[in-house]
């Protein structure tokens, strides 16, 4: 069973990847250090409402958007193509091209 | 702008009070304190996302459709009808009532 955490952090990699944007810039402007930000990301710390507002508004993001988005992973398949990227969801496009490479 | 617990509380006690539940009832099966999860519907406490996931299979709930519908809230303008209550989002039955009463 995926965790909502791991579920969010993966759409929020994903769309700031999507953006070409790093973690410095995008945490900079959402006012969370840079290390927390990426636990974000990967699963490991849950954000509260309003950092998770905050992060949201750095990307530009409805917070309405993203749950959706992470409704709709939560019932796909992992391994699903992601509607946004074309990617697992929440796969960085250099995971998914090691796979490729490794198969 | 409403803030994610906020709209997550609401659906959680929307769906409790749809299945006529107590909060006793469902903070034993989900394991949290009945106090807690009281101020976890009130949006008032932010639910890890572990308990979020007991909390939803206490209420024989899909996080994936609490998401659906949390995503929904959140585009809603308040008060507008809820889909599965017919009432404003969140709002329980005799504030609805009381503002009727009022009017």
């Amino acid at each position: 069973m995926t965790l909502m955490r791991t579920a969010l952090g993966r759409r929020l990699r994903s769309h700031r990847e999507t953006q070409r944007r790093t973690l410095r810039d995008v945490s900079s402007r959402a006012r969370v250090s840079l290390g927390y930000l990426s636990e974000i990301e990967r699963g490991q710390k849950e954000a509260s409402s309003e950092l998770l507002s905050s992060i949201c508004g750095a990307l530009d993001l409805e917070l309405a958007d993203l749950l959706a988005e992470t409704s709709y992973d939560l019932r796909t398949p992992l391994g699903a193509t992601d509607l946004l990227t074309g990617h697992p969801p929440g796969a960085p496009v250099l995971s998914s091209l090691d796979s490729l490479i490794a198969a």
